[in-house]
Formats: structure tokens, sequence, C-alpha cells
């Protein structure tokens, strides 16, 4: 089922996080499930749930940046906002999520709000829970409206049947798919203090789709984690942001962001384990957890990118700081020309240099999620990350090609290099030889099927 | 020699310059020419000049934002804040450029940067300027060190031949280029009061290259623009940088920005106008048309991109003010799924209203030189655009598809639009609804052949 070998010698941050299997598991507290609702022409699975089963779940989420928030975004921002009265809506609480593939519900104008608010009441008729204890996922077509009476009809059959078994996450992780060539699962186990007694373990299991946009119109990263650790929302939500920044906002397949995109974490607390206070090893223990198991799901949605034959990731050190270092290597797997020369595994190391020259940091809301200060963030966003051509030093595959500290250039064997880029993972690794920065970012080749995929005419 | 006709149907920014012709006109007081000088294996042309026949001529610059700056670059600007005093470098006095072709001399370390002030001394010796005077232009190869003795041996012939003709401009541009498959040059005039009687007439000629980087490793955008009107050095680059902040700063081919892009403004004083006060109507008229040249080269670097099929055009209109309507417009030309849209003739306005939503200000520097008080430039850099999907109107090729005003999709003739999709150039246009601000960019379509080009190995 999976594309890519599970583990890879990636350094730095990879090296403080649990260690992930590309398995579903569903953690105590949850049933879930997938199925063929007819929302899809083809008559694949489209539509899914996860449902509580221990009274409402800890939740938070992020969220699409794009301005033209599709409406399931919109609504599900709104109840979590209502049910934690943060007006951020990041958190709150919830016992029920739906997901529809094959219609994005984006740019529907208020016919398709009203068609969302519709769903989460079905939803919360089928499962006996209060609306705005809904969260609502959708991919698929922009601009087409929703088969109401299709998920009205498969909530009917599906609801009943979601399951507490392993199957039912799988099931559900099917009917995310849109065109992804593989089912995208990752799982991790965490020990944490517990309540009362001795330690216990917790388990936190992901499912996502994307990013493979092939038919055009279609885009959309989505993603369901689900654990049984004792968490209140608005920690929980302090422990997925920086997550987020470290591996989603580190993935790009096109450059371009989706109307759609959703991470949801919920958190049964069927576990014993003790309060997780911010800062404490409890909680750092559960964040590695959760960004594990994001960044494994970004690396498979890396690696499925339409077209894409090879995953490239940029690992990058000696950066003055993180930030610093997420935007290098962010723009080094951005670049066009790299992930062209990555395709025809040409060791070009001058594309490399010239991305890493280009980056520039993130928007303030990804730096403040990282966890720079607000002052920071604003101050430091879209800057140039600082580079010196004199100390950075560039390997492809783990072979060393630019040395600056040695004037530049190194000689290479070319065949050699060519050959290590025939993996399925390529790894540009980029020392800045500044401090102590380290970041990673997760990108795919560019190919003539990319082109062809996105070019070609449909109705 | 034109890929795509001069003028089309483009709003706003475009309607306050004056028209352009696309030929090279050698103002007074400059003679040029070009020449092959064996720096490129293939023999074609690869070394030009530019000289002053009346002295020093004000100039003015505006060079990449890449971190890794080419030697000519760093070079250029320590020239410019020598003779003027002004560490920006941005501005200052010269009496010649040098342009070479095949190599880039980027990322040669301190070789390169001796390499290009030996460039400076064979220049200064033999034209018999100071070596502080003189502006370096270089395209090619990363990595690859100049050769001296060529350089040399070239400048012996091509300086004391160099033309005052119209001819020796165009023998320039043609040895600008690289993998260009046109060349590419603009000529404008306009009126300016006169020192000591009646309105004079100053002619603004540019030649570029760009962007078409078939070659891999091979990059870069360069522009020439000279002008025989009496302007100071400050007040130059004070019209050039909102100029280009509205020009090249909104083309983009892929993203990816050269180690070596320069453009170089010089002004002979030939033309006896009265001195040109910012804010006058006066250096108005100059700085129209330096945009007016600066934006129909950009139009032919665009059309020219590589493996372009088509040039596309975004004109925004409606937006909160212009900086809002430019990121707008540059996102929607950047777009990957735009772009390969556009390849397909795909009415797509989906993809256009999602890249439209990922719209964020440009950096700090740019927002400044197009007009923005530093704190403001610094605070919005990297914002999102504002954007109401209730109020987006957009237009592909002159019909409209998306009126988020009559809630969203709109019905349109498909084959009809596709047909208007198959013209050299596509206007997408998008109506914000919000306010006065205007603002354009220019792209090109994404095609098979730019993968290709872009993944073939080469030694």
């Amino acid at each position: 089922m999976t594309a890519i070998p599970s583990e890879r010698a990636v350094p730095e941050r990879s090296a403080g996080l649990p260690a992930v299997e590309r398995r579903a598991v569903l953690p105590a507290g949850f049933r879930a499930g997938g199925m063929s609702a007819g929302i899809k022409a083809s008559g694949r699975p489209d539509l899914a749930v996860v449902l509580t089963t221990a009274g409402p779940a800890a939740a938070a989420a992020v969220f699409t940046p794009n301005t033209f928030a599709a409406a399931p975004v919109r609504l599900s921002r709104a109840h979590l906002a209502a049910t934690s009265g943060d007006d951020r809506g990041g958190f709150g609480w919830a016992e029920a999520i739906i997901s529809t593939s094959g219609s994005a519900n984006a740019a529907t104008g208020p016919d398709g709000d009203a068609d969302q608010r519709e769903v989460a009441r079905l939803l919360a008729t089928a499962t006996g829970v209060a609306e705005d204890r809904t969260l609502h996922l959708s991919t698929g077509i922009i601009g087409t409206r929703l088969p109401l009476a299709k998920v009205d009809a498969g909530l009917r059959v599906l609801v009943p049947a979601a399951s507490p078994e392993d199957a039912g996450l799988g099931a559900a992780a099917e009917a995310l798919r849109t065109t992804d060539s593989v089912t995208k699962v990752a799982t991790t186990v965490v020990t944490l203090p517990g309540a009362t007694g001795p330690a216990v373990q917790v388990t936190v299991s992901g499912i996502a789709k994307g990013v493979g946009m092939i038919h055009p119109r279609m885009a959309t990263m989505l993603s369901i984690v689900l654990t049984d650790a004792d968490v209140d929302p608005a920690t929980l939500w302090g422990l997925l942001r920086p997550a987020a920044a470290r591996t989603w906002d580190q993935l790009s397949v096109d450059g371009d962001t989706s109307t759609n995109d959703t991470v949801f974490v919920l958190a049964s607390a069927t576990a014993r384990n003790a309060t997780l206070v911010p800062g404490t090893p409890g909680a750092a223990a559960l964040g590695a957890a959760i960004e594990a198991v994001a960044r494994d799901l970004a690396r498979q949605q890396a690696a499925d990118g339409e077209g894409a034959a090879t995953l490239i990731t940029a690992a990058v050190s000696g950066a003055r700081d993180d930030a610093d270092a997420r935007a290098v290597a962010r723009s080094v797997i951005s670049s066009s020309l790299v992930k062209a020369a990555a395709h025809g595994r040409d060791p070009n190391w001058g594309r490399i240099a010239g991305a890493a020259g280009n980056a520039r940091l993130a928007d303030a809301a990804v730096l403040e999620a990282a966890g720079l200060t607000p002052e920071d963030a604003v101050g430091r966003a879209g800057t140039p990350a600082e580079l010196d051509p004199g100390r950075l030093r560039i390997e492809i595959a783990g072979h060393l090609v630019f040395d600056g500290r040695q004037g530049g250039p190194v000689r290479f064997d070319r065949a050699v290099v060519r050959q290590a880029m025939a993996a399925p993972e390529v790894v540009f690794g980029l020392d800045l030889g500044l401090g102590a920065g380290t970041g990673e970012a997760f990108g795919c080749d560019l190919t003539e099927a990319y082109v062809i995929e996105n070019s070609e005419y449909t109705t």
C-alpha cells in the first residue's frame, strides 16, 4: 500500500520523533466507516464518518489559508468557535466528522453554505449529536453543489454500520481518496504519565488524502488524526499548530493551496493519562506523536503528488534558526527547476543553490504557529533567510557536490550521483554553516505526466 | 521578430503609458555593439558593450533579490555606490556596460569576484574610462569561470567598432541572448519640458534577454534601457524602481529568480530637457516611458518563456489598492494549475479563483519600491490580499465565467471560450469589486516542453 519505505536517513527533525507504522489503528473511544454513496460518478467510496463513542472529544484543527475557504471549512470553524467560546475557530469539542468526496462545495456561494448546514443537520439527526458538534471535510470539483439526498441516504446506512475496529478507520481512509494512487495511513504509540498510577500508552493514528490533483479542478489535502489521549482542546491545538507548521506547511506538490485543506485532531480521553500541561514532558510526548504522524502522512502525500515519480526531501541544517532552515528547505523543494532536474536525475547544484538564495520566510500566521512570538512573526514574515555562499555545503543523495568553504563546486562522479538519484526518494542536504537551525520540506519531481494530467480538457 | 502583437486590450495600467515600438533605437550619447568572442561553444554572439559618447551617464539599477547574487551583480552595486556615494548601490554614474553570455560567473566564490574585477580592468583599459564607471551583466552556466583571455581579445575588437547607429544596439541585443528564441527590443518617445525653450522629445529604448531557460543551469533576465534625457541618478532610480515593481516584478516564467537578474538604465543627458524634479509632470512622463518599455520587454520575456506557447496576462481591477491587485495578478499567473489549464485551453475558473485566494503581498523591498511607505511595506509584506468571493468576477479571454454577485459560476459556451484561449495571448480578467486598485502580471503556459527541456541531463 505504501509507495516508499517508511523510514529513511533524513536527519534532525525526525530524530526526536517516535517511529511510525503505516497502518490504520482506531484508538479507543471512536468508531468509523466509509462507503460509496454515489457522490462520485465512478461509484468509488466517497462518504466517510468518524464518530465518538464516549461523548465529546477534544478537537483541534488547521485550515487552508486560502481566502476562498470552502463551505465545510467555514462551517467547521464556526462549530469549533461555538463549542469552545474561542472565536479563532481552531479548537473546541466534537462528536462526529463527515467527509464527502467528489464535490468540494467550494465557490458555491450562500447556497453552498446552506447545503453544508443541511449536511450538519442530517449528520446530527443520524447520530443524535448537536449540530455544532459536527465537523466537515469535503473534496472534489469546485463549483458544484453537494447531492444532499445521496448524503442523507448514505448516512442512514453508514452511521449505524460505523465500526470501532481498525478496519473502520481503514474504510474511512479509502473514502477520503479522490485520485490518490494509494491510501495514506500512519500510526504511532507513545507513553504518557498515568493519571493515578503507572504510565499509560496512547495511540495516535492518522488518515489523509492528497495531493494527487490529477483530475482538473480536483485538489485538496485532508487529514483526520485520532488519539485516545486525555487532553483539553486548547492544549491539543497548541500541539497541533507547530507540528503542522513543521510538516504539512513544508509540503508542496505544485505550490497551489486548495480551498478545502483541513486537518482535524480528535482526542477521546479514554486513556487514563495525567493532565497534560503545555511545556511538560507529557505534552511534548503527545506533540511529538502528532508530529510524527503528520510528517509521515505529509511524506506519503508528497510521494503521491500528481505525476510524481520521486519524493524529494530537502534537509537543511546549520541555519541561523529553525524558521530560516524551513524557509530554505521549502524554497528548494518548491523550485520548478529543481523539480525538473530531479525528474531528469541531473545533479544540478546550481539550481539548488539558486533556489536556496530565493528563500523567504513564511507568512506571519505560519511563523507564529511554529512558535515565534507574534512580534517576531510579523517582523520576519517574507524576509530573506540568511545565507552565506562561502559557508554553504550541498549534498545530493548523500554526495557532496558544492562546498563554499572550498571555493564552491566540488568534483564528483556524475554517474554515481545520477544512479543515487534513481531512488524513490532523493534527499537534498544543505548545511548553511551559520547556526544550529534545522528544518526539512517534502515535495516531488515535476514530470511530463503532471502537465498532461493538468492540461487535458475535461467537462 | 516579435512573437506576439505589441498592443492588445489589456486594461488599466497600460492605459496611461505611451505606445511602444518593437525596434532598437540608440539614443544620442551612446554607441553599442555585439560580437562572438568565443565564450559560447556555439559560436553565437556572446559579448556586448554599451558605451557613452558624451562623458558619464546617470545610471540606475535593479538587481536580483537572490541572496546568491553573482559576481557581476556585486561588482556593479559596488561601482554605483562608489560613484554616487550612496551605499544602497542602486544609482550612480557609468560610462560603459559589458555583458557576457555563456558563463554566469555565479557561485564561483572569491575567484569569480577577482575575475569580474579583471573584466572591469580590461573594459577600462579598452575604453579609457575609470573602472568604477563600468557596469556588468552576465548570464550562462552557473559555477564556471569566465574565459578572461577571450573577453580581453573580444573587447579589443568590439570597443573600437561599437556604433552610434541603431544597428549597434540591435547587435548588443543579439549578443545578450542565450536560448531566447527572439531578440527583445522596445522603444518609445516622450515629450518633456525644454530647458531653455520649446518642449523636447526624448527617446527611451530597451533591450533584454530571457526568460528562456532551456539549457539546464541557464537562467537570468537582463535588460539595458537607454535614454538621452537629462536626469540625475537618484531621480532616475526613483523612476525605475516603481516601473520595475509594476512590470518585471510581475513577470514569472517558473517562479525561480536567478542569481544574475539585472536591469540598468542609463541617461546620457544629451537632450536639452528642463531639470526633472520628482513629482512633476516631466518626471512622470519619463517614468511612464521607462515603464512602457519595461512592460513591453517583460511581456516579450513572458511570451518567450521556456516551452511556452501562450502569453498569459492577469489583469486585476477593483482591488483595495494597487498592491493587492498586483499580488492577485501575480498569484494567478504563477499557479502551475492555471498555467497547465491555459496550455490545455481549459476555461478553468476554479483554478483562477483558487490562485487568487492564495495571493500574498510581495516582500517589503518590492512594496517599498512600488511606492508604499517603509512602515506599510513591512506591515503588509506577505499578508493576504483582500478578497470577497461574493464580489469577485472572473473573465477568461473576454468571457464572463464567474460572478460572485450572481452566486458564482456563470453559464458560458465552453467551445467559444476554448476557441478564444487558442490565441497567442490569453487575458484572465479579475474584478475584485472592493476598490479602485489595479494591477497586472505576465506569465506563460506550462507545457510538456518545459519539463522535457529542464529535466534532460546534460554534462
